[in-house]
């Protein structure tokens, strides 16, 4: 059977790598991937080939990845986080759709999740994302900004905790502060939020801010942005979003937790 | 040092538990959890005191699993999932923050993330979630319902794709009959529609059926249901959601995949 593998292997640390993808990357060949995160499974690449392609190149990526597993070496097309959540594992279907080849009908696809970086963030900072959420990319290099737009207000109206994806380029930082605006219309300006950088990576930091404060210039293309709602609360270096909007938990008068502040850890 | 884990062990097949969470459950000398997901860990739960409390007794969950490591033995407070995806890590947070003890003050809690129901559902059928999503639960236990109907119009307004955590519960049904009238207001009838009961468990069944078709008969406790959004698409049994508006696979005329179409797997 030709094999074709569509790889999560999570936020970079490999204690997050689940068995299913580390069995996945043993089986095969060749490995085709951003350089990146070829580098985060260290000796789990050895003896395989490596196609380490740049960033940009993501259907470069899938068509490659579908033609060495036709050629009937077992191939691993990977990414980061959940290879379909903001990943490779779209585009692997979407040249199946428009662009189909004969040669890959005989390709087996077995798409293994993985950890996004939303939910390692979450983790480190308490719970987050225990309610309500949805996840918003703020890239508008394929999706038109008046489409992000619409979902930032949708997120504001729905008072769903935000993940911010991709939340600036190099060259794309203002999407962020429209994002902000468009927010603290719903919003208090002390909402939590947490600016997690490479998440579990050997270079993770993490910061807890307030909505008002988030500004580009502590985010990078390798950060993720967790916006709260207006439920979301922050204790003593945690935050978390409750379960509901009744609390069963008795609130013991004089003894609530403090307000939201702002802290940078 | 006194610990507390909050471990999510993901869907349930053990192919899809972390090395980390593994780890942490081989740390704990106690368990806490619904009785299922301890006899979904197998022989991981060996030689370990198992506190197994039914449903419904989150609460008293989460303050025994605190008792057990404030009084020095590790301890493990279990999820199936993502346990701060509508799961246990938020109530420990919320006995802190609003019923704090003394006690407590010296244990250090570590959250473990997992994969969630919806990512291993994604991953059976394609890349349904791929681009923006949201998440919505239809339990009306602790969430007013006008809260959840304003974010199911939000949904809908914003394109997001969405998934449905507790769709129904035995006595519970109306709500999702109500979340695709809704959701019908914004959506074609035929949005694909993926139904997943028990992913990765060895009783696992997925359906692919479109939105007009989804029906309180076709789910239970134990399903997640994941709906398109506008851009969502059906071929040869996969479901996918395009990354972006604006399509950089070339189309080629007459060429264009299938409509979408309703299948049941």
């Amino acid at each position: 059977m030709k094999q074709l593998y569509i790889i999560g292997i999570g936020p970079g640390g490999l204690e997050h790598l689940s068995p299913a993808a580390r069995a996945a990357i043993a089986a095969s060949a060749e490995l085709v991937a951003y350089p990146l995160y070829l580098d985060l499974l260290g000796s789990l690449t050895d003896g395989k080939t490596r196609h380490d392609r740049p960033l940009g190149e993501e259907i470069a990526r899938a068509r490659l990845a579908l033609d060495l597993a036709a050629s009937g070496r077992p191939t691993a097309l990977l990414s980061s986080g959940d290879a379909g959540i903001y990943a490779m594992a779209t585009l692997v279907f979407e040249l199946l759709d428009r662009e189909p080849r004969p040669v890959w009908t005989a390709v087996a696809i077995q798409v293994i999740p993985g950890i996004s970086a939303m939910q390692a963030a979450a983790a480190r900072v308490g719970a987050p994302l225990a309610h309500d959420f949805c996840t918003i990319s703020l890239s508008d290099l394929l999706t038109p900004w008046e489409t992000i737009e619409a979902r930032l207000h949708a997120a504001g109206q729905g008072d769903f905790v935000v993940a911010l994806y991709n939340p600036v380029s190099r060259r794309r930082t203002w999407q962020l502060v429209q994002a902000r605006e468009i927010l603290l219309n719903y919003r208090d300006a002390d909402t939590p939020v947490i600016i997690a950088r490479n998440v579990t990576r050997s270079n993770e930091s993490i910061a807890i801010t307030c909505l008002t404060d988030l500004e580009p210039a502590q985010v990078d293309m390798l950060t993720l942005v967790l916006i709260g709602n207006s439920e979301t609360r922050y204790i003593r270096g945690w935050v978390y979003t409750p379960r509901g909007y009744q609390n069963k938990v008795s609130s013991t008068p004089g003894q609530a937790g403090p307000a939201v502040v702002k802290i940078t850890k």
